[in-house]
């Protein structure tokens, strides 16, 4: 399997999505032994103009249980503010000459198309804006989901919290949109629902879905139930009891569901719930690190 | 040798000291040949909550000469700073998945034994809090004096500066506890010796110790000489100059003994005794790499 | 090759220069294969005592293609605040036993030769100071006017821009003395021209140079032009067209000649020029690669 940049999660065909999901199954044989010395010959570079500990070391971990070295910075900013500044493409012509691939997080929308535009190296996009996209968030969402429920079409997943701004669980719901017989079950206040671009797309590719306020409306019909953050304020009128995830409602998921986070989690998922087989969330994180080999693999044959 | 946990010092026997002293005189050969590739399958996390470049460079440098993998941050607290945090538990959760061993440093006392409490794969505290463990400090002190002194039984150790504040010094009064006709001069002014409970541990073990406020009083009696910071600020009726060593001092010092610092000092060894082939300040830190060497090894089969 | 410490580029000799080019035409094998094992058991400790994140990426690009080992810090200054300081000195002597070379960025004109006098393994400057050195840089420029023109005697270059406060020219300017039939064209404003010390140092070794205000007035008569920024501010009476390389100006270029920069730009070069083939300023980053690399290797083996 080739791929050369990985911008953004629509670039993905359903058959180049079952392809990559078969290579990540197949890393974890090497995880499975710790690593293996087959990338040792390659450089990845984590350009990251903000902050993301918890994606870089994603990125690291799988960068090498492949093999490879890692250059790396969370403050690439640097590049442009000694002296003037310099551009985000000539910084991305420089390390060209540095490493292998480029692992990009920008805090404009855009940037890792910027960067794309001008590397003559694979470049990553690990997330850019607020609004944009995180791609290999939205991909290790979906193979969890595959590796987990067995299959894709046919999927019943309740995504909860505030869908309004929730870049995994819209990215998610466009990826969803792509397989056949899905059901989607929205469940937020009114106020924080699905935006309309979202809804627009599932109605044109005939995509099943509700719109609920209250998950215990319909956790009995899920395979899947995917929890986010419901807000950093509390809003008058809403309800958090609606939208939260303990031990007495596990009792209505249906045995062979799974809870998925995208975390870190607020306290949306009561601690007890952890100790539950059905609690997929921190297996969520580990298929992150095989999807990711899968990526990087992909890119440095390609 | 098989390790799990390393929270604190009080965990170790003195045969398993002695293992483990064992196992890091063997790391000698790999550091003279500059590494192996025994452990290049490996992945070390570096959780540090507070900056501790001198900490991390001695752990990042007992896992390259290893051969492993390195994860590591300086801004641990990142993990929870991101919308809203998460708890110290979640994070090492996911980290699970990204690595085989933690090496924590946290701001709070305890922080290491949490992290433990969830993990599934063995954690090593490289220091929590400002009163809390440092355990492969002290370990590393204790094998010092192994490696030069050719015994602990038996050793005659001053311990000379802010007693009462020091935590390598506190934590190496315990484990000496642990060996016989072990003899210790706590040389401190008044307001600054030795707390009551490493007193009431060492009466009750039946340990020597005595009291001073010179060491040019029991220079020639010692086979150490554990030197440490006296004090920020300058107190009143405290004269720096019992609290010092400098060149005409050592010509007292016995010839087989030796002048441990933790470091970095601050003025209370003098440049001229550097050096002395009894100033072993400098191969104290090189003891490090191979006692941090041993230990991750311990864990890492363990 | 033998090398110790690289501590200013003064100390390299017309023969040594042309056996480290040489070393570093042979490292272009090993990037072309992605890289070596050789030095897998070799650590390099990077102590940055201010940002430099290219540099940083550069050298540690360079250790990665051969295969070793990295210990990274950039601030290193952590060292010394943690309780009252330590000293430039007691940091070295304590990195000697975590590392084989040390690659230090200091902010004082002067770290670097403090660092290797009291240093027993390799000491590599990467930049001291404002008015510092900063060699590794000269040897990267000299090596692509070697790599790109083929000789280095008889070659004619123009350097543009703000001479007077450039470090980057002012070391050119210095190692181009050392080579035979050389003619150097300083092209700034005449407030910004290159200081007395170079001229007299270019005059006692009877080396040819012109001052002009006006790059288009020479543009025909060069081998290469080598670009720097002009200065922050805009100066009265200083037309920066005069020190400036776009699209018309390149025809005017021999077409052999070369266009220079040490980088970062900010706007003395048109975008447009980049497609030129006679643009080398990116693949002068990438000989900085190999020039470090040759570095690397040389004082590994000393």
């Amino acid at each position: 399997m080739k791929l050369h940049h990985v911008i953004e999660s629509q670039q993905f065909t359903v058959p180049t999505l079952m392809e990559l999901f078969n290579l990540a199954d197949s890393m974890e044989h090497i995880v499975a032994r710790g690593g293996t010395g087959d990338y040792s010959n390659r450089i990845m570079a984590l350009l990251f103009y903000e902050h993301s500990t918890r994606t870089r070391f994603s990125f690291e971990s799988a960068m090498a249980r492949l093999g490879g070295k890692i250059l790396a910075t969370e403050s690439a900013n640097q590049f442009s503010s000694v002296m003037h500044g310099e551009t985000l493409e000539d910084t991305v012509r420089v390390v060209n000459n540095y490493s292998d691939v480029i692992v990009i997080r920008h805090n404009e929308v855009g940037g890792a198309a910027r960067a794309a535009a001008v590397s003559s190296i694979p470049v990553i996009n690990a997330g850019d804006g607020k609004g944009g996209q995180h791609p290999t968030q939205a991909l290790l969402d979906l193979y969890t989901i595959h590796r987990e429920i067995k299959t894709i079409d046919g999927v019943r997943i309740a995504m909860v919290g505030n869908l309004a701004d929730g870049r995994t669980v819209r990215s998610l719901a466009y990826l969803l949109g792509k397989f056949d017989r899905v059901k989607l079950y929205f469940i937020a206040p009114k106020a924080l629902q699905m935006k309309q671009d979202i809804i627009d797309y599932l109605q044109h590719h005939e995509v099943w879905f509700t719109e609920e306020e209250d998950l215990r409306k319909i956790i009995n019909e899920v395979d899947v139930v995917y929890m986010t953050r419901l807000e950093p304020v509390q809003r008058e009128g809403v309800d958090p009891t609606h939208f939260y995830m303990d031990g007495p409602l596990m009792r209505y998921l249906p045995k062979k569901s799974i809870v998925m986070h995208p975390l870190p989690r607020a306290n949306e998922i009561s601690p007890e719930v952890d100790a539950d087989p059905r609690a997929a969330y921190f297996r969520q994180t580990r298929n992150g690190i095989l999807v990711r080999m899968a990526l990087l693999a992909s890119v440095l044959e390609g």
